[in-house]
């Protein structure tokens, strides 16, 4: 790019898919970006490379470029593409792009935007192939070819009746093996799966992976077709639920910390961390509260770490399961009864096992003492019930959570795992007391 | 079902989705999957219903099934379903069933078992359509309607020349656009992205899911296709290895536990938390060494939790940060120095933010003492050193092990979280023992 070499340049850009393209884009100077965007000429191309393009690079880059030729690039994208990159924009910009571009086009855009993020409204693609099903086999092809030519994903063939209303589908396959002269309607299916432009996006995604679907249909309440959701959108929703969910499991945010800025990547952090902080303070308080057990046997506190350790290791596996379980939809909430007990009998026998082998470490380190037998049975005990409660916290929060709406991934982060820690030192010190007498 | 009313079961099975139907089929006791199974009369059906069901169910009810109607199935099935469902069955069950169907769908079936699962190979169908580059689109058309009827998804193309080379790529978009005169080669697309058979399944999904593909070739050595392996592959792949990742971070294993077997449940767990337990007698023994330390100021105990958790929490959001950014593409494992530095970044000025509260603390809850200062610098030190080096551990790790090809999923687990409660612990009581000479 340095020495100008154009023509070779061009060949070189011609032969690079887009996806590829943006990378290089990401990391030249804002002068080489503007004459790389120069060589290109085709506005599908460049849509393409825009929507590959960090929101950052694009936002930057969208100020230093031709007004015009941006104007094109967004004509030509698709609706759903188009609306997402104008969102990243200040809205007098965006305002003033759609102000410029096609009436159609932006009419999709604007209507793509009207919809809340997250929601089938704001995936979906109005390039889609509608038809009514007295339409014949031949003439679906031609209209293929003449009035449809620039959409995206002819996969499917929408049928409408009379009314607009979505009554069938056909597949281009299909399409292609019938005999010309037959109507849709004679071969069209009609067990058709649709979802509603305010539909969550993780609804329309398990859908499509469910069904195996290429698309799927988005109808307004009278069941007339506005759109289609592809599944190259199902797949990136799907890479970004999930990152979120660990995100949030680990408490940092829902959204992908870029790796760019320290100042913002502290920022985000640091709320999820005081409720640990919090949590800890509280916990400072409840050992005070035993000072004086404490100073009977300071062998005590070298236990806590143990007893913190298991049980917040088996509330995390706990919630992680439960948490993916419902994510995935292997977990179903009329189960709630026999999913808790199953898992408090996870939670009993390990706690059984690793008590006893911890309160066998007790046993043999205060051999001496006379009385490390009731040592040996408080840490023992300690384990065991800071396991049990853990392993039912880590379940049942996550799934009541569920069942109020509340996102139960958020359920595992630092807010369970604080308040387990709480637990598992409050049932320590106070079956100390109970059995040790201090 | 109960009451053998078949005909209008029929009619609703016929507009039900399989991936419906098996919902109910899990459920149904083996007399009735078996009446249920009876009633289905279309292989593509049942097929499509086996690869819906859960492995136990399958293999259960297997045993049960007329073997000849079972045959037929396995006929009519995409050779990847198949491969996957044999796999799962006792191999001498699996050869009899192989050794029963026709030749060339048992030979397709058989080379793609012979594949590692993960990989490519084992993940690919033998449906797609290879014609050579001089067919016309008129030819493709008329090859389609005839022999290749039973293709799952012809929407590419693929154009081989004469040694069978994959040499482009058409769509059946494409097809239907151009004149029906014009040879492949005039309108193929030539920049085909091909995998090969032992290709991690995880690369596959990223090429598919990043240039927006619909399916994917196959190649052998030679560059000759072998099979393709679709979009809707690629989606259970993505759901699969977040799921993976997620248990593995917990530290639950790598499969996701059935959430009917108590006794499994326990059983993968199990391992898991010995690492946690292991880490805890450390502490205990380290914590033990410094029992005269403790015994001169019992209040230090009361820190102990505070100083693990903080430190744990910001190690779990380092390491679930630099895995789910290995995993998406995010985090490039060139920035090493980078990534490390900037983490490094975060969790000292976190260190400095939550060391200076807590210090302020520790000061106030010891005022009446005459160390009340010296004790708000070592419990702040000790936060901050803590916090710093789990930020360092929680990055470094899952890096190190992506580059020793070891799955940084693994890093964040218990392992780490344990290591980090250690290193906590003993910063902690060298600072103290330093800092105030008890």
């Amino acid at each position: 790019l340095r020495r100008g070499a154009n023509k070779q340049l061009l060949n070189i850009i011609k032969k690079t898919h887009m996806a590829d393209l943006s990378i290089v884009f990401e990391n030249l100077t804002p002068p080489n970006q503007e004459k790389l965007f120069k060589l290109l000429d085709n506005p599908d191309d460049i849509g393409l490379l825009f929507s590959h393009l960090s929101e950052k690079t694009f936002v930057e880059f969208v100020k230093i470029v031709d007004f015009d030729k941006l104007v094109t690039v967004f004509d030509h994208m698709a609706s759903d593409d188009a609306a997402e990159l104008l969102g990243c924009l200040d809205e007098e910009l965006s305002d003033k792009i759609l102000s410029k571009m096609k009436k159609e086009e932006s009419y999709n855009v604007e209507q793509i935007m009207s919809y809340e993020e997250d929601t089938a409204g704001s995936l979906m693609v109005k390039d889609y192939v509608a038809l009514e099903e007295d339409v014949k086999a031949r003439e679906v092809i031609e209209a293929l070819q003449n009035k449809y030519l620039d959409v995206e994903m002819p996969f499917y063939i929408y049928v409408i009746d009379n009314y607009g209303k979505l009554v069938g589908v056909s597949s281009l396959r299909q399409l292609v093996l019938e005999s010309p002269d037959k109507p849709l309607k004679s071969f069209m299916a009609t067990d058709i799966v649709s979802v509603k432009p305010y539909t969550d996006r993780d609804v329309v995604a398990r859908l499509v992976s469910r069904y195996d679907f290429l698309a799927i249909p988005v109808v307004d309440d009278d069941n007339r077709i506005i759109g289609i959701v592809t599944v190259d959108d199902v797949i990136d929703i799907l890479h970004e639920t999930a990152t979120e969910d660990m995100l949030k499991m680990a408490g940092v945010g829902e959204d992908y910390v870029e790796t760019q800025s320290l100042l913002k990547g502290t920022r985000i952090r640091l709320p999820w961390l005081f409720a640990s902080c919090l949590g800890g303070i509280a916990n400072f308080f409840i050992i005070g509260r035993f000072e004086s057990t404490l100073a009977q046997l300071t062998g005590l506190a070298a236990f806590i770490p143990i007893i913190m350790g298991m049980g917040g290791n088996i509330g995390t596996q706990s919630a992680t399961i439960v948490v993916r379980g419902i994510a995935t939809g292997r977990v179903n909430i009329r189960d709630f009864v026999k999913i808790i007990s199953r898992e408090l009998g996870v939670g009993f026998i390990l706690g059984v096992t690793y008590g006893g082998l911890i309160a066998a470490v007790a046993k043999f380190s205060f051999m001496a003492e006379p009385f490390s037998w009731a040592l040996s049975v408080v840490v023992g005990g300690s384990i065991l019930s800071s396991m049990t409660v853990a392993a039912f916290v880590g379940t049942a929060v996550p799934l009541i959570f569920h069942r109020l709406n509340i996102d139960p991934a958020v359920a595992t982060g630092p807010f369970v795992t604080t308040t387990m820690d709480l637990i598992s030192v409050y049932c320590y010190f106070t079956i100390t007391r109970l059995l040790l007498g201090f």
